[in-house]
């Protein structure tokens, strides 16, 4: 078996120790607070990762585009959430063929949209499932609840081949435990109880409520009425994650192995940038930086080309010379899993298995 | 043959006649200035057009990576600029095969880093071009011209199996045609040749100076002593060049189509993010755009995640619903096209090709 020190650079590695620890602690406390997990694969984009969630207790996957979804049925899950409106004659094809081969839900939020879903599952003799999206904050896809949500489900309710299963939303809006989030965290508890109250009012009874993200994985249970989560980036957490005080750098599982490639005058360049990592920013409350470098706080990540990582070394706790190696914690995994065609599984310096990325640019 | 509007979304097209136009424009002012051109292959990635332009006279092609140089193997170019340092011993492996297939440099700023190529290179019996990286104000790779781009040139001509060739600076800190910028470019027009004085005072005669970049594409015969330019982007353009000055919209080859998915309240999803578009920011003085909606000034493309493109209608020109298409110019397209599998070529609203982007991804 070789090592990491054996793998080109830039070389995506996950810890798969890690990974387990947080697969584990998800899925009990799913189990402990009665909650359906769906974990959104958009963050692996492995089917055998899907598998491994699935036999963790998942309830079945999420995924937001057909073309992904198409991937994720190698991972045997009997369930697919497409958390995403279905828009399109080539989508609504790749829809039917996923319907004829597993339970699917679309989450969509206009009656246009399910019409045209309903259209083609009647002609091909198959049924979806629809989850209502309800925007709680975030102002991107979804419908005010009040009278659109009613109008909504309504709307899908008197469609043939739809079963209405219930509502979805994404608190996406909410990053983390500052004051601010914490505000709209508590306006979350009150307002889906309230949208559910509204629902009930009118005979409708959602059989899903689904809502969930990983920096709020673990105050899911807090908001009254949600049976279901959908956290994506929880099985590796990352940079993002860590400054969303939803986990520590010890449960981040996946890091981007880089080399030094020139050092001068107080800077360095490693051979990673927006190719390997996305030009995705975070900020811990000061400069925005690209990524953390292990072991050196002092090492700044402050800018970035396509193949370049600017490293500021003014306060840096070592010496670097080009074919030195560093490892990176990512802004966002999510988005720079999607650049890789392989990455590496690990534990501790030996790796285990290599995995390809396989629903990775699968944009449609 | 299809048209754009059979193409699923997102899809990336690319106007043939557009690109053709900004091909020949930029062989032609290469011919009339007397300047090698070798365009940088990263913003394409696709070996025909590499073919193409070597078809126009362009004296070789540049890449970033190693892997990116395998792949563009198949545009029969003679002559491969690797404009990165190439460290590790993967990397090194996958030089000397390219360098047994055509002529290789490699441009480099470190002594330790050309003494391992040399190693190599003597070993397998092949000789590698070297060209000596120099700072002149970016401060990515490179070394301050004067003592040690003569150290680091002195050092290259006394390894076996490396022929110095020259010297190369990329002037990426020049953006546009900004006052700003004005002053940083008529430094470089006084750096490059006290630059070229000092190595010919130690009878250092560089047979090449390469330097350019597309927002300074047009200005490269004013920096006296530079023989040959690198520009990536000019091949389609984007939202960044235009903003740089150096072309007009209707000098953009590439778009991104998409469909919206959701309309509500003012705003609109496309069915691109990130993953379609990368992250890249860019403004033109006011507030931070990922791209302009073609045909509609006032819809503003103000944020986005990974599958999800928000836009504020506030200010929209026309009304939309899901289903409808939009196009789209992106901020940067070499980060774009390392997102798309496939690419299309169009002929206003034809599609007459499909073209895999086969250097996507390539990272090592």
């Amino acid at each position: 078996m070789s090592r990491i020190q054996d793998l080109d650079t830039p070389a995506l590695v996950i810890d798969v120790e890690t990974m387990e620890r947080n697969l584990a602690r998800a899925a009990a406390y799913a189990q402990r607070h009665g909650l359906r997990l769906r974990p959104h694969t958009k963050t692996h984009k492995i089917p055998a990762l899907g598998r491994r969630q699935i036999e963790l207790g998942a309830a079945g996957l999420t995924v937001a585009k057909t073309t992904e979804g198409e991937v994720m049925l190698a991972s045997g899950t009997p369930d697919l959430l497409i958390a995403y409106p279905v828009v399109g004659a080539a989508k609504l094809a790749r829809l039917i063929e996923l319907a004829r081969r597993v339970q699917v839900t679309v989450a969509l939020d206009d009656a246009r949209v399910a019409a045209l879903i309903s259209g083609a599952a009647a002609r091909a003799g198959v049924e979806i499932g629809i989850l209502a999206e309800a925007d709680l904050g975030l102002l991107r896809v979804g419908v005010t609840p009040g009278p659109a949500l009613l109008d909504l489900v309504k709307n899908v309710l008197a469609l043939p081949a739809l079963r209405w299963r219930g509502v979805a939303f994404y608190p996406g809006h909410i990053k983390d435990h500052a004051a601010e989030s914490l505000g709209a965290l508590e306006r979350l508890r009150h307002a889906v109880p309230a949208m559910l109250d509204a629902l009930k009012k009118e005979g409708l009874d959602p059989e899903i409520v689904s809502g969930g993200s990983t920096p709020l994985l673990w105050d899911s249970h807090t908001i009254a009425g949600v049976n279901e989560i959908r956290p994506g980036t929880y099985i590796f957490n990352d940079r993002n994650t860590v400054l969303s005080g939803a986990c520590g750098r010890a449960d981040c599982a996946a890091t981007v192995v880089c080399t030094v490639v020139s050092a001068q005058d107080g800077r360095m360049m490693i051979d990673g940038g927006s190719k390997t990592f996305s030009s995705d920013r975070a900020s811990d409350g000061g400069d925005v930086l690209y990524g953390a470098i292990d072991g050196d706080a002092g090492a700044r990540f402050h800018k970035m080309n396509e193949e370049h990582g600017y490293i500021d070394l003014a306060r840096a706790e070592r010496n670097y010379r080009p074919g030195d190696r560093v490892r990176v914690l990512m802004n966002h995994v999510c988005t720079a899993m999607n650049l890789h065609e392989q990455v590496w599984a690990v534990r501790g310096e030996e790796v285990v298995a290599s995995w390809k990325v396989e629903a990775r640019g699968k944009l449609q």
